[in-house]
């Protein structure tokens, strides 16, 4: 029996006929056992480079987080072997998938654990078609915030619904103190790292896409905290939540999707607006990376003379950051070229260069490039506003209200 | 006056004709006063067993938390007394209810509140049918957080979408530090027990349905957290919303319904997968009882000499827990013959012992049974799976990759 | 060119034909240049009195939080011109609209930051109709979090769907100590104060209609937590989520509309229910001002002898507040006749007098007002409810069964 799963994975190359593009990720590949096609997760502790120079201590599946993806179509026959390379028992639940009750993952309930060193079979057949997951069902607390989540798609026999492209994205928040690299497994609310597909913008890959393309993107959720995805320049139709394709006259027409634990959300629409169009979580702090909360308020604070007095006795004091606004910030923690103080160690950048200046979004931020003409799928850089498209200042100013609370010494 | 209403309630016994199922809880008699179907509710501190040997000081009604299920029909013209036995005041407010303005219960707006000692009468034609609720309008922050809320069915006056199985949920989240018994009702977001009818898994009674009945699952939230309840093995419906009945084209079909505050949800589906289903909210740690969050972070920890140290002054000392993970924390703190380990006094298990080992499944958790055969709705104790339908393990062992974070030391 | 927009501005009136009712707020004036309406925001710091005596420090545009509503109509050409008197640089992003890329707002992204007092011009036509935002998207953290947002209204070139009243309501959550009068931008999730327009119950302008009027109301989240919105009395029809309208069968009907971050909602329903009608955010402590949430329990406590103690030492003490709930706090910190203790300066009010007493609602609370006859929409008083049609007390008292925690010692 083992030389025989042996044989399959050695010698029979793998096999991999799917359309998802999973950012910074990838499928899994698969061998054919007759009828059978046979997939091998790895649980296994690893360490991933969220943003360039900044290392964390994750546990994944085949040396990722999320795992790869799992693709497959509807009627298929599957076996899934996983392998535990964690310390501690695990198991997996196919989140969303109608099987035999044995195969559902749930420890201590449908199966025992799989012990550290063991491989489990999962095999099943595919009667549905759609947007899944997989992830642990044994703790699960700990083994999910850890990074132990993956997309399962099932694509239909037939597609009715074809795409040019089609994306997904994996939802996950951390707690990682500055300075550190293990994420905190037992936080509830209090997270400080966003991030798609377990990456920080800049390091994730673009979606690229050509002008008239029609373009899906699915989400998925298993941690915590719900999570307002915010498209730029577009309205989208929700087309899955979840269970069966939503007919089209009844989707909803939106431009947030939120996306909350447990949830996986599919949006469509037809990448008709050519342009570098911000792709994000609307919760504001989801798109800033390892911010301190309890920093003290000095917002308007006057502080002619408090710096002077400060500078007396720390001569390299360079000045109060947020008196005005937290918009220095972005200028001064950045990750590249406009870097102008130096950073811990190990820590997640704070804005990045952009074509204008820096752009002060990362975590759950990537950006949706569509254009006119493409030769490849590459990253095309940034997009040329055409003449006259583009905000631009104009010779123009008002006298200043003085406001009593807010000084004007920038 | 007041002799009418002792009579009616002391001499004419109870009717109850009602088909919902709430899980640990029942539904509330009435008796008739000629056309109008009178109910009486009592306002009163109770104290509960949430699981065995763990005792929380609630408030409720009639005795319970939430207060017992109040059915009717469509059309029905009700009269519902309501008994104030808490020591300040308190109205009920019969949310989602279309109803005349001085019945609707806001303190202060619609009414004066009811002092301890006094009884209201509130009476009202009822002109809708759906999953509504009752809870107070005065003081609410308190009264709800500590339990006061229910069910208000009402059934439609011609039922073209029966069910065989019509199972009601009331969702709740509960601050009660380790040790204590009275949650605090201050709490905005930091709770540590979630309980569906304000009862913890394993306590809770499993939804049970015969192979092939058509079920219907309804939740209510009135607290401040949103609750993905996700099921397992199925695809359902969302039939209503909180208002009117979705009609069957229209409704989402999903495997997790996100239940927000001041939400109902119903969902429905044919019962034809047998076996032991999860039914959960997804949000990980609302399936763990009473968890700490200030604790260190030790995962990878290489805790060779540093146990042997510790124990050199603590000889009792057994050894670090979650340098791992934390499965074995189920393991030792679970309710009952795995127990390992002394508890503190008056606190809620986490684990408990299921057919393939411990579950570690706690909170807002109970299991859907579905069998081919039934003769009762009583449990009917653990799935069997049928022969080559369990995941399994395989003799297959793969060279594990060195990982520098996560030692080897189990 | 700088003459040019003054001459527009100071020499020609501007217009306003809207139709849209933002309470405590106004819709931004236009001016026609050509074909084109001109709009004109300034970004700045303003002081808002969020409710009588109680100040606080914000950002906003043309003096209000949020900024005034613009309202245009599909295929309008609008050139809005955004001046920026804040200290730090601000963008202005048109959220949901489809656009030229270079008119999207993103710092860094779409265009450089509008520097303190320069002035940036904006300009496109809209090619839809709905409920969209205006907000900045630059250091969005702390723009946002201090009150910078809006709404922007395209209404359909042909309206199908008239309404007779049409109502918009911004949402909005602070952080502000006691106390203090600035908000702090860095926090995530434990905020204390939760606004209507930036404005708190009961200065909120309330919600009036004739009854069987056609009643639309618009809400919209730029912030952090997502916010369930109940309305009493009435079930309603969601006829928008972001996009474009939803086909009236396939209208979800409901009680309570969730809306999340980055989302807007619209809601429909005929006036047909008169009455004072609750409308408030479901999460209870939404709809308290400022609570401090760090005391202790002391629920159920005895307190007998002990306040007796403790009025040996302090003779001024009055009693322990908390015993049998919090109740009595809203006779104690309200915020007009009904006041029976001092309170420190600058602080919002926790409850406010109603037709029955005291109402315990502030923060995110109005009410909509329903009326057979008016004569204006000036808010009509409170509603004298019909005879037979409030609830009342009756006499008849119930033997209260002892109960081991809660003393009965009122």
């Amino acid at each position: 029996m083992r030389s025989f799963y042996l044989f399959i994975f050695l010698i029979i190359s793998f096999q991999l006929n799917g359309s998802i593009i999973t950012p910074n990720n990838r499928s899994l590949p698969f061998v054919m056992d007759g009828e059978v096609k046979v997939f091998h997760l790895i649980a296994e502790p690893i360490t991933k480079e969220f943003a360039p120079g900044f290392f964390v201590n994750c546990w994944g599946y085949n040396g990722s987080t999320p795992g790869p993806t799992i693709e497959a179509y509807e009627g298929d026959r599957v076996r899934i072997l996983v392998t535990n390379h964690l310390n501690e028992p695990t198991t997996v639940h196919w989140h969303g998938l109608i099987l035999p009750n044995g195969m559902d993952g749930v420890v201590g309930l449908n199966q025992r654990g799989i012990q550290p060193g063991e491989t489990f079979k999962y095999e099943f057949t595919l009667v549905q078609n759609g947007t899944f997951m997989y992830h642990p069902h044994a703790d699960e607390m700990t083994q999910i915030a850890m990074g132990m989540e993956g997309f399962f798609i099932i694509h239909p026999k037939e597609d009715n619904f074809p795409v040019d492209r089609d994306f997904a994205i994996f939802l996950h928040e951390w707690k990682i103190p500055i300075g550190q690299k293990t994420p905190m497994p037992f936080e509830m609310f209090d997270f400080n790292l966003f991030t798609f597909n377990s990456i920080l913008y800049p390091k994730i890959e673009p979606l690229v896409a050509k002008k008239g393309e029609k373009i899906r993107i699915r989400f998925a959720n298993a941690m915590m905290d719900s999570h307002p995805i915010h498209l730029h320049g577009y309205e989208f139709n929700v087309t899955r939540k979840g269970g069966k394709r939503i007919a089209e006259q009844v989707q909803d027409s939106q431009v947030t999707v939120t996306v909350s634990p447990g949830e996986t959300r599919d949006i469509e629409f037809i990448a008709d607006n050519p342009g570098d169009w911000a792709l994000h979580c609307h919760k504001s702090h989801h798109t800033m990376n390892q911010m301190q909360h309890n920093l003290p308020n000095i917002l308007g604070l006057n502080k002619k003379g408090l710096e002077e007095k400060i500078k007396k006795f720390f001569p390299n004091f360079t000045g109060l950051m947020g008196v005005n606004g937290m918009g220095e910030m972005f200028q001064m923690f950045g990750s590249h070229d406009h870097l102008t103080m130096p950073t811990p160690e190990n820590i997640a950048p704070i804005g990045s260069p952009g074509p204008h200046g820096v752009i002060e979004l990362n975590g759950m931020f990537t950006i949706l490039k569509v254009r006119e003409n493409l030769t490849s799928y590459d990253d095309p850089g940034w997009y040329e506003n055409p003449s006259g498209t583009q905000a631009e200042a104009i010779p123009m100013s008002i006298d200043k209200k003085p406001c009593s609370w807010m000084q004007s010494s920038p």
